[in-house]
């Protein structure tokens, strides 16, 4: 049965489980006791920092476990602000970070601080240079604006886009910082398995169960000379940064993990490479309608996604499911527990009918066979779901309604046969494919205005005129206009 | 090699082991994914909350999986803190709550909270009528006082003292808080793998690695209709209660364990109790110039603590700890790892010299045959460790030195022919010793003045006057004075 959903969660690597297990023998008591039992659990406790510093490339004193990737990047966004609250009381944040980043982000302008989001390409992918503007106060005098936030305190931005697997310039970036005094922390969840992450941090989050190591583990390394302070109650435990009882088992599990699975990254990297670029090749050739998204060249070597027109994303995961397919989706078409992707939605492609494959690294769930058998399995799957809601394509892909009109010589007045399409209450897909269907009933020139009050629409009807070529004219709360330009 | 110190942890329970190792195969995905192995996780989840909440007597959807005890004494202060933000800003504490619990306490300080610590008798236990004392705006005529902090919001209780074993009256202190319609956040971590705590709390917090669960694993119980506002960063997972990917292994193997330990609690506490009474009434028999700490009765089946007049605590615990006994201690004397215990303070006892017992529930360090061998070489450990000190104690146990000056017919002033003796830059127990060997030098109604600034003196001082029958006059800076009474 193929799990496809690496990005979430992957199983135990077989060597976090011999660890796991060992350690539980051994490292159950408590580190900070002078007794042999805490004094065994301190030195499994001191190795495993020696190890996983080792893999993130920082020194061990420099590292602290946090109970969870999610904490960590918690944990770091608030003790870097506070450390230095006299700096600024900006957060510039990349618009397609993690959501913990995220809510880390909201809960900084609860507490009276501002936050920038840096804009993303249509792959995905920040520009320094844009960050530099965000770190900037904005209008380039280099003076503090009345009113304003004092400066940037802290700069986030991931390795790698858990959603799309774009790799971020993290090297440029830091760079970028670096030149304006501002620290930078790396989201390095999605990457640790393949390798450090680039030059230039001063702190960086890492999630064990996301390379194969149990859940339970996150990893905060703070660079020696950052500002820090700790936000909350805090213990004497892991430098005062993550108070609680330390999981030495999983810790140790975790740190195992870490060494062994980067042993294998190179050739695991090469050899899930080439079938991520056999999935981006056929799959816009198996499946019309398709927006194969993400950076194709610098990306995860395990991660592809792509977005079907007229597709309710979740009912293609369960038809999926249904044929033994693990996947994610990053569309938010019927279930209250998926929220739309703020990824695709900041990268300007379409969110409807989304399905993220991510492989894992290691076992037989990633073989070739189950890549083809999934290739296979994706047309009819995709056809069902889209059956089901009357999708108005074609064959070919395009609208099956053809153009009424003739767009040659119309005039203005001819252009104003405007139509409204009343999708009020219809989830995604639907609103996109009343669109479509009624494209063909406007001259060239003309103008559709669809009201529609679901959240997917306002990505997903302007990046349906990107795919088709029509003109997105905007919105004006829930009415979205669009002018037909073929 | 028997293990003493359960309190701080205890190894995994067999029923933990297998239960984590099943779920390591079964719980490793994302229970918030729709996919099989999501659900899969999602059912586990839902399976070890029902277990874990029919222990603690409540809800399943009142009850919420942590990463810890102390992350879950943090998020439940906090959030139940900013919950009743309008009732007031106060938090009544006991004083020999948790350092998690005095942790967020001093956290709500500095945000600018008040905190009111009741205190305890010198068993270790409060008084119901003096929480009700603190839950009051202070002078009882019922009105808020001019810039005083509106109410009390919280109150905290722990279920039973984790250095001393004594139990607290919950259920007579929650009749007080409901009175006061003011919650009661109960730290049941010592306890719950001898029973559901007492009835009335509104909020209630444990840790699995105290009952033989896996470390990793905190619960958070909150009362429907408790106002309860989450603080920082939140996101969908534990009804928004705590952050980060659910470590559902580790959950299931707490939940499965509580229940297994629950099933042997009687069977175990009778066994304990009986070893535990043997502990508290041979040592001071064995051993003079011992103090042993905490209720007799109403106490914890499975700790006993004592204190040794004229003993440095940590050289104690090594000398044990090279027989084969691992044991805890509360007292400070030589390592700045060891923080003097706050509880033994708040007692009065005294916390020279202290070794705190702790017998697992289950397995073979917890036979007879080890109690009695602790029994056999603890007389000859203290010996030892007193005589490395020059202590006074005689085979009575009465100070070496005779008094040299007669009581009867003394003046006034005659008895200002004082010593004082310096002790400053001396750790404990070395102020209290140097006291006993002066005591005698001066007549009854005499006063010896002491120089210390060794933290411990401060509880040290007034605990051997009450041992000793001596008169303790107060300190003033770092100079104690003590009259002589006999």
């Amino acid at each position: 049965m193929p799990y496809f959903d690496a990005a979430s969660s992957v199983p135990l690597h077989p060597v976090a489980r011999d660890a796991l297990t060992a350690a539980l023998d051994e490292g159950w008591a408590d580190p900070a006791r002078l007794h042999r039992e805490g004094r065994r659990a301190r030195m499994l406790l001191d190795a495993a920092r020696e190890t996983a510093a080792d893999a993130v490339g920082c020194r061990p004193d420099e590292l602290a476990f946090t109970p969870s990737g999610t904490a960590a990047l918690h944990t770091g966004v608030a003790g870097a602000l506070a450390g230095r609250r006299r700096a600024g009381r900006r957060l510039v944040v990349s618009a397609v970070e993690h959501s913990a980043v995220l809510h880390a982000a909201a809960a900084h302008e609860s507490a009276g601080g501002t936050v920038r989001e840096v804009p993303v390409d249509r792959t995905g992918r920040v520009a320094a240079a844009d960050f530099a503007a965000a770190l900037g106060d904005g209008d380039g005098d280099g003076e503090v604006e009345e009113g304003g936030d004092g400066g940037a305190a802290l700069a986030c931005l991931q390795s790698a886009n858990h959603e799309v697997g774009t790799e971020q310039p993290v090297a440029e970036v830091a760079a970028v910082c670096a030149d304006a005094g501002v620290p930078l922390l790396v989201d390095a969840a999605q990457s640790l398995a393949w390798g450090r992450p680039g030059e230039g941090w001063s702190l960086l989050a890492g999630s064990a169960h996301k390379w194969g190591g149990p859940p339970g583990v996150g990893l905060l390394a703070v660079r020696k000379g950052v500002r820090f302070a700790p936000v909350g109650p805090v213990d004497e435990r892991e430098s005062g940064r993550s108070a609680g009882f330390e999981n030495i088992p999983a810790i140790v599990a975790a740190a195992a993990s870490l060494r062994a699975v980067r042993a294998e990254a190179d050739a695991a990297a090469a050899r899930l490479r080439g079938l991520v670029d056999r999935v981006r090749v056929r799959v816009p050739e198996l499946v019309p309608d398709v927006e194969v998204v993400g950076d194709p060249v610098r990306r995860l070597p395990n991660l592809v996604t792509f977005s079907c027109l007229y597709v309710d994303g979740e009912a293609l995961l369960h038809a999926l499911d249904r044929q033994g397919f693990s996947v994610s989706s990053g569309s938010s078409c019927t279930s209250s527990t998926l929220t739309p992707s703020h990824v695709l939605r900041a990268m300007g492609v379409l969110s409807e009918g989304n399905i993220r494959l991510s492989l894992p690294p290691w076992g037989a769930t990633s073989a070739d066979e189950d890549v083809e058998r999934f290739l296979a399995v994706l047309p009819e799957a995709v056809r069902e779901v889209r059956g089901q809601l009357d999708a108005p394509v074609g064959p070919s892909g395009a609208p099956a309604a053809p153009a009424k009109g003739d767009a040659e010589g119309e005039t203005e007045a001819e252009a104003e046969a405007d139509v409204t399409v009343d999708a009020l209450g219809s989830l995604c897909p639907l609103p996109v494919i009343e669109l479509a269907k009624v494209i063909g009933d406007v001259p060239v020139g003309g103008v559709v205005r669809v009201l529609a009050d679901d959240e997917a629409a306002r990505a997903d009807i302007p990046a349906w005129c990107e795919m088709r070529g029509q003109e997105y004219l905007g919105a004006d709360g829930t009415e979205f206009r669009v002018r037909r330009r073929n």
